[in-house]
C-alpha cells in the first residue's frame, strides 16, 4: 500500500519543488527591472502564484520584473498547468486500473474513459491540446497587437503568447500592468480569450470525451454532461448579473456602449471560473457584484483541469442532494442517473473544508488589517480557487497576510488535487462498525 | 395521507394567523406612545419579529410602543416560544407514533422519549418548564432591579418579567432602550439571564432527556451528548474568540476591569445562539468578531425548541462527515454511534438551504441600500437565525429591506420547523431508480 501512497506525496513534492525553483529564479537581481533584489517573501509569493496558476500579485508583473523574470513566471504557470491536467489525468487513469481502487472511483469518468489509454498517450494529448491551443491563440493576439495597435512584431509576439499561454492555464498573469483593461471594447482580443478559458477551464475529462465523441449528448458521460451543461448555466446566470447590477456604475459598464458593455459584462462572466484576467476595475464593482463573484469564483471550472474552486460537479452533487430532499425523494438524480452515498458525501467535505479555509483566512486578514472586510473575503476566495481577480489589496497586505494568500493558493491548487487523489485512491477498511443512531438536524 | 400532510399546513396557518393578529393590535393607535397610528409596514415587523422569537426591531420598544403595545409584544413572543416548543414536541411524538413513519425518524430521539407520553403530558411538560423557568429568572431581575437600582416595585416587576420572559423564548426583545447595556457589569443580572438561554436552547428533547435522566451521560441520548458537547464547546470557543477580539476594542471590552471583561465576552457568547440581547454595542465590534458571530449564529442553538439557526447537531452531522471522509473512513461516527446516510443527506440540505438565503437576501440589500457589507450580511444571518442582534442597520432599511428581513425571519422560524416535520413525516416511495454513475467532484 505504501507504494500506492506515493503519488499522494509526489505531487505536493513536485509542485513545492516548482515553487522552490521559481523563488530563487526570481529572487536574482537579474529577475527585476531595475536589477536589485526582490524581497525574498515576493519572490516566493509570485512564484506561488504562477506555479499555482492564481495570477495574484504583489508586483506589477510588467513594470517590477525584467524580460528574465516575466520569462521565469511565464515557464511556472506553464509547467505549473501542465502539471496540473498531467497528474489529474494520470492518476485518473492509476485508479481506473484497479490498484486502490475503491467504490467511488470505480464508477468515475476515467475508467472508461481512459482506460482506453495508456500514460503515454494520455502525456501526448495534454501536450497536443496545449500547443494546438496555445499557438492558435497567441497568433490571433499577436496579429491583432500588430495590426490594430502597431506593436512592433517582436512586442506583439511576446504579449500575444504570454496572454495565449497565461489564458489556456487559467493563469491570470497580465503582460501589461492594467491586465486587459486597454481592450476592453476589443472583441478581437478578448472573445478568443474568452473562448481559450471556457474551453480549458471544462477539465481534462471532458476536453478528452468531447475529443472522442464531439458535441453528442446522448454519448456524453455524467461528468461531462453535468460540466457542460453547469458551465452554460454559470455563464449565463453570471453573465445577466454583472450586466444588470454593473449597467449604470460609472466606473464599470457605466459610460460604455450597449455593445461594449455586453462584451465586457460577458468577459467578467468567464473570468471568475477561474482565469482571472480583468477587462474591468474589479475594485470599482459594487457590493452585489462582488458577491456574484464570491459565488462564481468558489464554484469555479471543472475537475481535473487548470481551474479551481470547489468545481462545478460537487456543486451540481449539492444541489441535487437538497433538491431530492425537498422534493422528498430517496435519491439525488441528475440526467437519468443517481449519484452514489460517497460522492455525497465527498461532495459535502470539498465545501464544508474550502469555506472554512475560506472564513478562517478572512478573519485572520481581518485581525491583521484594517482594509475592507468585502475586500478580504474575494482575496481569501480568489486565492483558494486560484482566480487572480482582487480589488487591489493584494499589495496591502503585511507579510503575515501575504503568507497566508501563499497558504490559501497552495491549498486550493495543489491541496485539492492531493486530497482528491487521496479519496479516489480509499482507505483501509475497518474491521467494525458502530450501531447506527441518528440526532434530530435542522 | 392528506390527513397525515395536515401539520405542515397548520404549523405555518397557525403563525401567520398570530402574525396578522399581532400586526393589527400593533397596528393600533392604543399600541403607541404618542397615540398615533403605526405605519403597517412597522407593525408587522414588529409581529414578525416578536412571533418568530427574532428581536430585531425597525423602532425601540421601550419608547416607541405604549405600555398596551408592549405587552402585545411580550405576549406574542411567548405564544411564539410555546408554540414552538409544543409543535415540535408533538409532531415528534405523532411521527414517532408510527403513522407516516420513515427510517429517519424511527431511529430519532423523539420515538424513545416522546412515546412514553401522551401529546396532554407534554403540552404540560413544556409549560410547567415554561412558567417554572420564568417565574424564577422574573423573581431574581425584580429583585435586582428594585434593591441595586431603586426601580419601583411595579417597574421592576415589568422589566423583570419582561427580560425573563423574553431570554426564555430566546426573543431577544427588551424593556429597555440599549437592551441590558446598561447592566454590563452588573454579574446578578447578566449570569441568570445567560444560564435560562443556554438552558432553552438547548431545545425541548435534550430538556426532557435532562429532566429524565439528570447529568448522566451514559443515559443520553446521541441527540443530547452531541447538543451539550456541542453548545459547552462552542460558548467556550465563543468566549475565547469575543474576549481575544475585543480586548483592547475602546468601544466595547476596552476600557472594562479584567472581570467585567469576562463577564461581557461570556455573555456574547451565550446571546449569538440565539438570544439576542447585547451588553456591549455590536455596531462596535471589530470585522473578525462579527466573523466569529456569522458562524456562532448561523449554527444557532438545539433542536425542536427556541433556538434559530442550523442547529448543532446539523454541524455536527458536517462536521462528522467531513472527519471521515479525510480519515477516508466509510462512517461518520460520533461517540460510538455512526449517522445513517439519511441524516447526512438532511443535515447538506439545511445548510445548503440556509446559506443561500441568507447569500440572496444579503445580495439583495446589497442592491437597494449603500449600507456595508458586513452589517447587511450581520443582519441577514442574525434574521435567518432569529438571533436579533444588529450593528445597528434595521431601522434604516427601506420598505423592500424590511419585507426581506421579515421573510427571513419567517422561514428561520417557521419554514425550517416545518420542513423538518414535512422531512420527518417522510414522502411517497417512487416505483424505480435510475442506475448510479458519479461524477468526478472537487
Ligand atoms: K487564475
Ligand atoms: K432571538
Amino acid at each position: 500500500m505504501t507504494a500506492l501512497r506515493d503519488p499522494i506525496r509526489l505531487i505536493p513534492a513536485l509542485f513545492l519543488t516548482a515553487i522552490a525553483l521559481g523563488t530563487l529564479l526570481l529572487w536574482l537581481p537579474i529577475s527585476t527591472a531595475d536589477g536589485t533584489q526582490t524581497a525574498f517573501l515576493t519572490a516566493l509569493f509570485t512564484s506561488t502564484s504562477a506555479v499555482a496558476v492564481t495570477g495574484l500579485i504583489v508586483v506589477d508583473t510588467a513594470t517590477y520584473w525584467s524580460p528574465f523574470g516575466q520569462g521565469v513566471i511565464l515557464f511556472l504557470f506553464q509547467i505549473g498547468g501542465f502539471g496540473i491536467m498531467t497528474a489529474a489525468s494520470l492518476f485518473g487513469l492509476m485508479a481506473g486500473r484497479g490498484f486502490g481502487l475503491r467504490d467511488r472511483i470505480a464508477t468515475q469518468v476515467e475508467r472508461s474513459r481512459l482506460e482506453v489509454g495508456d500514460a503515454r498517450s494520455v502525456l501526448k494529448l495534454v501536450l497536443a491540446i496545449t500547443l494546438i491551443v496555445e499557438a492558435a491563440l497567441a497568433a490571433i493576439l499577436t496579429g491583432r497587437f500588430m495590426l490594430s495597435y502597431n506593436f512592433p512584431f517582436g512586442e506583439a509576439l511576446w504579449h500575444g503568447t504570454f496572454h495565449a499561454i497565461s489564458a489556456f492555464n487559467n493563469a491570470g498573469f497580465s503582460s501589461f500592468s492594467d491586465s486587459v483593461m486597454g481592450f476592453q471594447s476589443d472583441a478581437v482580443i478578448l472573445l478568443p480569450i474568452m473562448l481559450a478559458v471556457v474551453l480549458t477551464a471544462l477539465g481534462f475529462p471532458v476536453m478528452q470525451d468531447l475529443r472522442h465523441h464531439g458535441v453528442s449528448w446522448r454519448r456524453w458521460t455524467l461528468h461531462t454532461k453535468i460540466t457542460v451543461s453547469g458551465t452554460a448555466g454559470l455563464l449565463l446566470g453570471g453573465f445577466l448579473a454583472i450586466l444588470a447590477m454593473e449597467w449604470a456604475n460609472p466606473d464599470t459598464l457605466g459610460s460604455m456602449s450597449v455593445g461594449a458593455k455586453i462584451l465586457n459584462a460577458a468577459f467578467h462572466s468567464v473570468m471568475p471560473r477561474t482565469a482571472g484576467f480583468n477587462s474591468l476595475d474589479v475594485g470599482a464593482f459594487h457590493d452585489e457584484t462582488l458577491m456574484a463573484n464570491y459565488f462564481l469564483m468558489f464554484i469555479g471550472g471543472g475537475s481535473a483541469g487548470t481551474a479551481g474552486g470547489i468545481k462545478i460537479t460537487t456543486f451540481a452533487v449539492l444541489l441535487a442532494v437538497v433538491l431530492s430532499e425537498v422534493l422528498r425523494r430517496k435519491d439525488a438524480d441528475v440526467f437519468g442517473r443517481r449519484f452514489g452515498h460517497a460522492v455525497e458525501r465527498q461532495a459535502l467535505t470539498v465545501v464544508v473544508l474550502a469555506g472554512s479555509l475560506i472564513f478562517g483566512a478572512t478573519t485572520y486578514l481581518a485581525m491583521i488589517t484594517p482594509l475592507p472586510f468585502e475586500d478580504l473575503l474575494f482575496e481569501s476566495i480568489s486565492a483558494f480557487s486560484t482566480v487572480g481577480l482582487s480589488t487591489g489589496v493584494t499589495a496591502e497586505l503585511p507579510p503575515a497576510g501575504q503568507i497566508v494568500i501563499i497558504a490559501l493558493m497552495f491549498i486550493g491548487r495543489v491541496g485539492t488535487i492531493t486530497v482528491a487523489t487521496a479519496l479516489a485512491l480509499g482507505g483501509e477498511p475497518r474491521p467494525f462498525r458502530y450501531p447506527e443512531e441518528n440526532p434530530i438536524v435542522g
